[in-house]
């Protein structure tokens, strides 16, 4: 007998923005595969395992899950935000096509979930109003001149700009690096958003300009959103209340 | 007395989709503001009062909601998928920004859904399994030459591009333009997707290829996605099963 999979996002944290669909499908599982602090936002289940595992054992863990089904469990990857962006599903489909031939026949569906950057544009605003990028600046699995190349293009093609996985311990210059390089394209006064754990109790986020970006106030947790040439404040009793980019847009000057 | 406003995101459209908070927020509401076809899909509550209106009103939807709450309704403007991406959110803040100075002391709240590239990208695998770009096509509201530069700009950082409003009847050619410039950058065999009213009783999903990309295929409900020089097929019995791009990159020859 053959199982399934579901890579399920949880969403940002708030339970109230567990979508229902993924809620029912973690009641239905047999079996939840996860990084061990997603599957502590779980409630327990009486008859269900839970197979928790480290971060950046993506790989491992998609395979976990693959074995599960395989002996016809069914299987719940529960992934933080959406797992489409930055998070289980490509490593999911990665495991699959590099793995026992068997497993191409497995039932494989992704449920997806509101994503760290959709939340966290919420919270200030409509920060993400018009054409927006999204760029890991993680170099763990892609070269750095590739990250670079991009956020080149980003801002030449004054784009928002979503940079996930912002810095870590292993990772503490990247941003400063990335910051200084949008900055000779953007404006010192482009509003700069940190989004740390969105939705979660310790939720804090700092809306701040280019020239004044700490990368230091970032860590793992937070996600950052620079504006275009169009995004701006709407400023309330003095202090910034909102930052919006406008939907319409003009062709700015080379 | 000043009321609020809370702009909902519905998600794509089947209700499993629609977050807890959304369903509360849309629960508490006294008025619900919308385009007619999204209010239609919620259930009529005894006391609560609809405004449906027109597509393409959003500025006249967002003073309307501002003026309910400014008489101290609780209102609820509902938006398909996340209310930030090329949705309500904006034209809210822009009327605030543009309004009676009152209006900015309004209590507006932001509530994320789950955007239409999500699930459509969840349909079919991973594909934004990388760093991606989110471009709306339409040149209602910004020039026609601001979407060309953007697209180079996306192509030649090899992102993958997702493609909202690709098409409509009143801008039929744009997007047989858009696939033709990404083909002047990347490979015939770069996977295409067409998602249409993805998870809605008429969703269609169309996995072709660049070459074969037929701009007729779209409308105003369909989203686009093109793969990266990374994005590939995980084939199942002989036909195209997932698409995904894989976690790991390589810096592209030039």
């Amino acid at each position: 007998m053959t199982g399934r999979i579901a890579i399920v996002g949880l969403g940002p944290g708030a339970p109230e923005l567990v979508t229902p669909l993924a809620s029912e499908t973690l009641a239905a599982a047999t079996d939840l595969v996860g990084y061990a602090p997603y599957l502590a936002r779980l409630p327990e289940r009486v008859g269900q395992r839970r197979h928790a595992s480290d971060n950046r054992e993506e790989l491992a863990r998609a395979r976990q899950a693959l074995e599960l089904a395989a002996e016809g469990k069914a299987v719940a990857v529960v992934s933080s935000g959406d797992p489409g962006v930055f998070a289980m599903a490509s490593a999911m489909f990665e495991a699959i096509e590099t793995g026992k031939s068997a497993w191409k026949d497995i039932d494989v569906t992704v449920v997806p979930g509101v994503s760290a950057m959709l939340a966290a544009a919420a919270r200030v605003g409509a920060p993400l109003g018009h054409d927006f990028c999204v760029i890991s600046l993680s170099d763990n699995l892609k070269p750095w001149d590739l990250v670079l190349k991009r956020l080149e293009a980003a801002a030449a093609g004054d784009f928002i700009i979503v940079l996930y996985n912002p810095a870590s311990k292993a990772r503490p210059w990247q941003l400063g690096d990335a910051f200084r390089l949008i900055a000779r394209h953007r404006a010192s006064s482009t509003p700069v958003i940190f989004a740390h754990a969105v939705s979660q109790p310790d939720e804090r986020i700092d809306i701040t300009t280019l020239a004044d970006a700490d990368p230091a106030n970032a860590d793992m947790r937070t996600l950052i959103i620079i504006g275009s040439s169009a995004t701006k404040l709407i400023a309330k009793d003095g202090r910034p209340a909102f930052v919006y980019t406008p939907r319409h847009a003009e062709l700015a000057l080379p």
